[in-house]
């Protein structure tokens, strides 16, 4: 790891809805922590503020993902939603992730999202993709 | 049932992201049910159009619910969301759904809701709700 | 309130995946931090325990629920979940939420609850609500 | 695309649960319409069955999500899921997805999962991933 680049650690307790009839945490819920995270490195760590942004109607938004589910958790386990900026290009930033549980001594969930600012219009479409911050490029590319 | 009142039935069948380790659906997947059932009650039977909501901003919103759950359902049951208009008041309107799974022979879920049509703002803030269309107290209040 | 009655409050932030084309979070977000509430009034003040349901396959299983839309949260606002025991009958007990965001002087959201302690079954069947323990009924009933 | 390959449409119409107050369908929700259309290839075309795997606690379990969101889609949209089986291994089976919305005319996301069949356990645990049919790998390895 790059020890320069900005992380961010949610906490999460598995609940009955992150779950399945299969008795573990359901795929989609480990993206739903994920989010979380990742809102709370962009909004910690990377100076976006989500209402002014609610405001602007300059999101980021998800260009990839690619999960790796490694080993399940259930119910009342205790995870930790470790979050980092991984990379940062001309317009894309790439984030990187790794999910923990209390107990477990492995890692039960990798991810790496890529992701692009793009100025959401009234209309329901999205415009372009915009620049990243040059802030972010001298700071982080 | 007042016969006359628009109705609008609506089909799923239970996925895994429907199910708890509980074994059976969870609550929650219920009201997503009933809100996919509403929407199409809303466009198919009381002439709202969910393209010109986004364009508007003029949109249905949740005021109250009221929900029993009878009996479970799960994994692969087909299930029916019996949807119709129950009551018009001046702002204010109510829907009432019915829930049956194929070869079960009882009501699992019934379910009230009271929702108005809100102006929403850009700001995130919402407006006031807005009188109900003539159209609708006419024929249904 | 009966001040002896157990009472939790969990907070959250409001997350993209909260809220909807409208702007404010979606009718459906709110339960589920309902049941995060509810599952820790659950566990730190009723003596259920997540793992111990897991094994057993006892859960509380939801009855009924009742819940008011009164005012809008949207992105970014931070929102505390004050739940608390209600009531306590011979096999239901009842839980009552309230739900408050920073900077906004009302209640946004109040909402009742209405349980049971089920033994489901492996092929997926719920069996009979189970009594609630002595211990509950003479000390909070 | 293989034309022996078997494949599965699902539609579904966008909702406003599906939405973000960035205007467009939330990137959860593709993941959800796509389970949907994973589960109806499962057991329309593979031989699986809901109930079956209700009560033998044989699961096809998610090991790895790729999602690429190319174009966004918005309320009231009605949206095709297009998935076939890609690859049959010994123990891992690919599926591949397209996801397209009627009145635009490009594909609005592509997804690969690999998943397998993993025998679930009382405990919450999960077993080890089990061989595939032997008539799977005849027709489609």
């Amino acid at each position: 790891m790059n020890m320069e680049m900005p992380s961010y650690t949610t906490q999460e307790e598995v609940m009955f809805f992150d779950t399945d009839i299969g008795g573990v945490v359901h795929n989609l819920a480990y993206l739903r922590m994920i989010e979380t995270c990742r809102t709370k490195l962009a909004t910690e760590c990377l100076g976006l503020d989500l209402k002014q942004m609610a405001n602007s109607g300059l999101f980021p938004v998800v260009l990839r993902t690619e999960v790796d589910y490694r080993s399940p958790a259930t119910l009342g386990h205790k995870l930790s939603i470790k979050g980092k900026l991984d990379r940062v290009e001309k317009v894309r930033f790439w984030c990187a992730f790794e999910i923990y549980a209390e107990g477990i001594d492995k890692c039960l969930v990798t991810c790496r999202q890529s992701l692009a600012m793009v100025q959401m219009r009234n209309d329901g479409k999205s415009g372009k993709p915009q620049r990243l911050p040059q802030e972010w490029r001298d700071r982080w590319a």
